[in-house]
Order: C-alpha cells, then structure tokens, then sequence
C-alpha cells in the first residue's frame, strides 16, 4: 500500500510543490511551524531514514540542501532549521523550517495557518530559487 | 578563534568520544534531551550547516547515519530524532536524540541529569556498536 508521500509524488493527491529530481521530492508541509516550512522525501518508501542506503541518504541530504539554499534566499528568516521525528507517516521526511528564533522549531507549538493563494505563492516563490 | 567543537575535536576540551572519522566527529551532548543524545559535527569550522559543500554535507550525513546506527543498537528507543537548530554555538552540529516519542524532541523540555560515570558508559555502549 502506497502512503501518502507516494501519493503525493505520483500526483495522486495535489501538494505545494517546490522541486524534485530522480530520487527526492519537495513540497510544503500544510500544518506549517512556519511560513515556507518543507517537507524533503525520498521517493523510494522506507520508513525511517536511517534505513536508507548510505547513497540515498547522502543524495537525500544534498538535496535537502539546495532545497534549504531555495528557502533561504525566497523567505525571511534567519537560518533553515532541520528535523526528522518519523512518528507519523511511515515513509521517512526531513523537515526544513524558515527560523527567526530557536524555539520556533517545536512541534508542540501552533501551527499557521494560511491560505491556499498563500501556499501557492510561497511554493512558487521558494521553487524559482531552486537550482 | 576556535569554536568551542574544533576545541573538542582537537582535543583540547574533554568530551565523551563515540566516534570519529577524517572529516567528522561525535561526542555526547553534555546537556541532553535523552540519554545518549550525541553531537555530529564536521572537523571543519562552518556556522551553518547549509555552507558545507554538498560533498562535505553528504560526508556528515553518512556519518550520522552510523553514528544513529550504533546508538540504536545501544540504547533503548524507538528510532533517532534529528534536529539542527544552530542559534548557539557558531559551528555546525546535528543532535541525534534517541526517542521514545516525539514529544521528546523539544529543546524547550527539562534536561536529563546523568553523572560522569553515567556518560562515560552510554559513550562506551554507543561507541562499541559503531562501525
């Protein structure tokens, strides 16, 4: 059975997308810490990540990378803050969240909520960075 | 000047060692979020882990990927949360958190207290495991 993330790099169900390229995909997450917040996914199904092989792991992360360098430039914020937690969907995901402050990076705290219009043109804006 | 983490490296500064390879190196965070929290850095100094080069960065995550390897086989947790967060020491570092939940990974929660000897056996323990 396919999850989500599958689904949503098949196409099968719409996301923000920001860039992908033969073995990563990226798109926003929709429950937001932060204007911009992404979610970076290995195509291929695994779980946890550090399941990867160490190849995949290392092209996940470079690409992650250049997903970061796109926000960075696209949002206002201070530095690109990294987690992965994996107790939710079970196919492996890196956070990267635009920060201000430290304590942004909490996932006990509220989350934004914006528009569909402001989803779009966040994604648009962080996806013509992407080099 | 050298930060805090080239100090470790170098071995002027004492930490409790889990592993080290030619381009990165692993210590127990002395503050931790749980027991076995542990500290990957690059030797080489670069505040934002975004700055590495993409050879550097895949570097680090290969090794991470071994270092959360052995201290999933050491200590008892369900998986290893990843946070970068880099607001404090201008050196970049990622915590590897050994979870029981997610919840667990906030930086805002109390500190676990352990002793000397408590540290220097969970760095043995991991540091057995790696490879």
């Amino acid at each position: 059975m396919s999850t989500i993330f599958s689904k949503i790099i098949a196409g099968e169900i719409p996301s923000y997308k920001i860039a992908e390229d033969d073995e990563n995909y990226a798109f926003l997450d929709i429950n937001p810490l932060a204007a911009g917040h992404t979610l970076v996914v290995p195509k291929i199904e695994t779980d946890y990540i550090f399941d990867l092989s160490p190849e995949r792991i290392a092209s996940l992360t470079r690409f992650a990378q250049r997903v970061a360098r796109a926000q960075k430039e696209a949002i206002d914020c201070v530095r690109i803050g990294v987690a992965v937690l994996g107790f939710d969907v079970p196919h492996a995901h890196i956070h990267l969240v635009p920060l201000q402050t430290e304590a942004q990076l909490n996932f006990s705290n509220p989350r934004v909520k914006l528009s569909e219009d402001e989803f779009r043109k966040i994604a648009a804006r962080i996806a013509a960075k992407f080099c």
